[in-house]
C-alpha cells in the first residue's frame, strides 16, 4: 500500500492499494466522528460496490444514505447537480455530515462540486473506481459540472478529506474504460516522467498498477501543490486537453474523455514536431505508445472545428490560448498562441 | 467618503460615500485592465441605474453586457443561477473578465455565487443598492441561492474585489425597503455597539447615513476577518436570523428579510429576558427601537412552526442549534440548545 500526501491549502492523503473498500469505515472513522454519510454513485458502480461500502460504514456506526445517478458524462449536468442538492437538503444533512463520491470522474466531479457548495461547503471523500479518476480527477480538488455550451464550465476548487484508490476494483472495470484511463497515464509520462513512459512501453496494458497509479498521483500532487488554483503551472496538466475537450464536445461525447485526450496529445505532438518545436521521434514515440494501448490518434473533425471548440475553453485568457506542447518525453512547455493563429497551427497536426 | 479595509483571505476595500456610481469605471480601472464586464441587476434597479453604470464603464474602455433578473427573493433560485451561467458561457466570458452585482441582496448573493463557480471562479464587484445589502450581504463573501427546502442552502465563501456603497441611491429606495434594511442596522447596535444603538434611538429614520453604514460595515468586517468561514464567531451575526429565516420560509417570503430579522430579534430577546439570561429592559429597548422604525416584533406562526423551520437551518451541527442571545445592548452571546428543547424555549418569546 502506498500513501501520498497532497499538501494543498488543505492537506490530505491519497491511499493506493488493494482491498481498501471493505475497510472504508475505519479510514473515515479516523477523521470523522459519527454522522450521516451520503454516498453518491452511478448506475454502473453502485450495484457492484454499494453494498460493500455501506456495510463497512454502518458497521463502524455511520448512518448511510445514497443517491445513484445514471452512468455517463451526460449526468454531469445542472439538473443532476440540483437533484443531489435537493436530496441532501430533504435528508437534512448538516455541516458535520459527509459526502462520499463512489465512482468514476463524473461522480467525483459532481459530488465534489456538490460538497463545495451545499451549505457553502461540507466534507467529502473520493473513492475513484476508474483508472481515469484514480490518476486524474480525484486528486487536486478540481470539481465541476458541464453546461450546454461546454464541459466543466461551472465548478470550484475544493479538496477532499481523503482519497482511497482501491486497485482491486479495476478488475471489474470494462476493458474499454480501463484503456480510456491509460490515455491520462500516458500523459503523465509525456509531461514529466520518461521512466514511467518507458515502463508503459515495456509492459503495455500489463503495467504495474500500484507503481503506475502511485507515480501519476505523486506527479499530479506536486503540480497541484505548486499551483492549486490553476494560475499557470497546473495548465501543463492540460496536455491534449484543450483539443480533447473540443473533440469531446463536437462528438456530443460519443468520443470518450480518454480517447479525446489521446487524439489531442497526438495532434499537438504532431503540431509541435511539424513546427520544429520538438523532434519527429517524440511524436513517433507518443503515436506508438497510443497504438500499443489501442488508443486513437486522429479524428474526423477539421482543424477549424477543433479550434472553434477550443476557444470556448475556460483556459483562454482574452485573445490568447495556452497550449501544452512536448519538447521531449518527460518535458513539456506552455505555448501561448493568438486565437487567430490557432486553426492554422492545428492544421499542422492533422 | 469612508473606506474600510476587509482583511479576509483576499483583502478588499468597501467605499461608502455619495455619487460613486457615475465614477464606477475609474474605480474598476485601478484593478482590472480592459475586459468584458457583465452587469447582473434586477428589474427594479436596472431601469434606475443601468444606464449610468454602463456609461461610466464604456467611457473607461470596458465592453459591457448585462443580464436582468426579476426583482424579488424568488429570483434567488437554481433556475436563475443556471440562466446567468448560460448567459456568461454564451457570451464566452473568460477568467480575465468581470461580474458586477448591481442591486440588493438577492442580486449580490446570486451574482457572487455565479462568480464563485463560473469557470471555478472569476472576479466580481458588489454595488449594493439597498441599505440591507450595504450593511450586510455585500460584505463578507457569503454568496448563496435558495433551494425549495430552505434559504441559502447552496453557496460559497467568495470575496469580491471591491464594494461600492453609493448612499445617494438610497434616496430612490422605497421607504418600506429602506426600513427593511434598518432591522439589520439595529442588529449591529444590539450585537456590538451601544453608541450606534443610541444614535438610532435619538435620530430614528433620519440617522446619519454615512456614519451608520460605515460603522455597520466596519463591525461586520471585524467579524468576517476573525471568522471568514463561519466556524464560530461569525455565528453572532445571526442574531434574529435563525428564527427570522424560519419565518421567511413559512410565510412563503411574504414576510421580508428585514421584518423577519426584526421579529426574530424581538422573540429571541424576549426568550432571553424570560429565561433570566438578560434584563427585561434590554428586551424593552429593542422592542421600542423596532417600533420607532415601524418594524414588526411578532408573527402569527406558533413556536412549534418556528422551531421546525429553524431545524433545517444550515447553522445546525448535529443535534444542537446555536442561538444568539442579547446579554445587554452591544453584547451578545452564543447559546447552544438541543433541538428537542427549541420549541419550549421559543414559547418563552411568543
Amino acid at each position: 500500500m502506498n500513501k501520498i500526501a497532497v499538501n494543498a491549502s488543505k492537506g490530505y492523503d491519497v491511499h493506493i492499494g488493494s482491498h481498501l473498500l471493505p475497510n472504508i469505515g475505519s479510514y473515515i472513522q479516523q477523521m470523522h466522528s459519527c454522522c450521516t454519510v451520503a454516498i453518491i454513485s452511478d448506475s454502473n458502480v453502485w450495484p457492484l460496490y454499494g453494498e460493500c461500502v455501506t456495510k463497512s460504514l454502518t458497521g463502524t456506526g455511520y448512518k448511510v444514505i445514497h443517491y445513484v445517478i445514471p452512468a455517463g458524462e451526460e449526468s454531469k449536468n445542472p439538473q443532476q447537480y440540483m437533484a443531489i442538492l435537493n436530496f441532501l437538503a430533504e435528508n437534512a444533512l448538516t455541516r458535520s455530515d459527509l459526502l462520499v463520491a463512489l465512482g468514476g470522474g463524473v461522480v467525483g466531479d459532481i459530488t465534489g462540486f456538490t460538497a463545495a457548495t451545499y451549505l457553502r461547503g461540507i466534507s467529502y471523500i473520493q473513492i475513484p473506481t476508474s483508472l481515469l479518476a484514480m490518476v486524474d480527477s480525484s486528486v487536486g480538488g478540481k470539481t465541476a459540472i458541464d453546461l450546454p455550451s461546454g464541459k466543466n464550465l461551472v465548478g470550484a476548487f475544493y479538496q477532499p478529506d481523503i482519497v482511497l484508490c482501491d486497485i482491486s476494483v479495476l478488475e471489474t472495470l470494462p476493458k474499454p474504460i480501463f484503456i480510456d484511463g491509460c490515455a491520462e497515464v500516458i500523459k503523465y509520462g509525456v509531461l514529466f516522467d520518461a521512466e514511467l513512459f518507458s515502463h508503459l512501453e515495456t509492459h503495455g496494458l500489463s503495467f504495474d498498477r500500484e507503481y503506475v497509479i502511485s507515480r501519476c498521483v505523486a506527479l499530479k500532487a506536486d503540480v497541484v501543490c505548486a499551483d492549486e488554483f490553476d494560475k499557470g503551472l497546473r495548465q501543463q496538466l492540460n496536455l491534449g486537453h484543450t483539443i480533447g475537450h473540443s473533440i469531446e464536445k463536437y462528438s456530443n461525447y460519443t468520443v470518450t474523455h480518454g480517447q479525446a485526450v489521446a487524439i489531442g496529445m497526438a495532434i499537438i505532438a504532431k503540431c509541435s514536431a511539424n513546427s520544429g518545436l520538438c523532434d519527429q521521434d517524440v511524436y513517433a514515440s507518443i503515436l506508438d505508445l497510443l497504438h500499443k494501448f489501442s488508443l486513437p490518434a486522429d479524428c474526423a473533425f477539421s482543424a477549424m472545428q477543433i479550434a472553434d471548440g477550443a476557444l470556448s475553453d475556460k483556459k483562454r485568457l482574452g485573445d490568447t490560448i495556452h497550449l501544452v506542447l512536448p519538447r521531449s518525453i518527460g518535458n513539456c512547455f506552455l505555448y501561448p498562441i493568438s486565437v487567430n493563429d490557432l486553426t492554422s497551427f492545428i492544421e499542422k497536426g492533422k
